[in-house]
């Protein structure tokens, strides 16, 4: 086990994307961030939504998380503000090392509900941090399998709500 | 190649839930499905939202299709009704052999745009089906990539609008 585990969020400039290609899960996101960073959309160093761990120089692990507004929640009651959370990843030689709990504690932190849409397979750990499955409903969560995380004095929406 | 093969609307009853069990995507959609069968909230052979095709009495392939309402649409310019679709897959010994592409072409028949969160390594699929890259917007996408698909007449959303 690592001792101390420092999550930090991480800046956008090239060191940080040409490290995102070492993770499985670089999509259209991190190319959208270096577009952006060319063409001097973004400034360089400017903050984004990934938090991330490093292991000496390197980065080892990475989240993305993005604060949603109570008026787009249709999971939470009451509704509220709430995390989204994506693209937990560890990388292969640093795993199960308390990397992926480091990064999941940091989010549990804000003391908001965070809501995420698992890889396949990833079940185990994610029950482990405290997630459970949100009941599903077609017309909002379309192709995901959601699951929920809920601080003290929060509950899921109840089913069955029209989730417009 | 196959001569011709027939798209068919899924109906939830204990054959198709059972079948489905034969595809990787299987997740909370299907389990609730099958909830709601079980409890009698919805009734035997009632519509799904998936469509397939079988190959004598086998279900090979599927996809999920949904028409989201216009009110809704963050993806097309002008705004309008629009279908995601997920959960397209056909079973390893059925590959090639133009299952996908006739359940795609079956989508785009309805001559509304198609949204689609490809999973990773199917993008060449995607582009031979006349798919693009959405341009991504972190506020509206978080951890997806979108693809889309627009018909005559239909383009898409100009970048940088508010999505809200």
């Amino acid at each position: 086990m690592v001792e101390t585990l420092q999550v930090e969020r991480l800046l956008v400039n090239y060191k940080t994307l040409e490290e995102f290609k070492r993770f499985k899960e670089y999509g259209n996101q991190e190319l959208s961030m270096l577009e952006d960073l060319q063409s001097n959309i973004v400034e360089n160093d400017s903050e984004s939504p990934f938090f991330g761990i490093y292991y000496g120089n390197a980065l080892v692990a990475r989240m993305s998380l993005y604060r949603v507004g109570a008026k787009y929640d249709q999971y939470f009651n009451p509704p509220q503000d709430y995390h989204e959370l994506w693209k937990l990843e560890v990388l292969p030689d640093y795993r199960g090392q308390g990397y992926g709990k480091a990064l999941v504690d940091f989010a549990k932190s804000y003391d908001l509900p965070i809501k995420t849409n698992p890889r396949i397979n990833s079940h185990g750990f994610w029950e482990k941090m405290g997630f459970q499955k949100a009941h599903y409903e077609m017309e909002r969560d379309l192709g995901e399998n959601p699951l929920i995380w809920m601080p003290a004095g929060v509950e899921e929406k109840e089913t069955g709500e029209n989730p417009e």
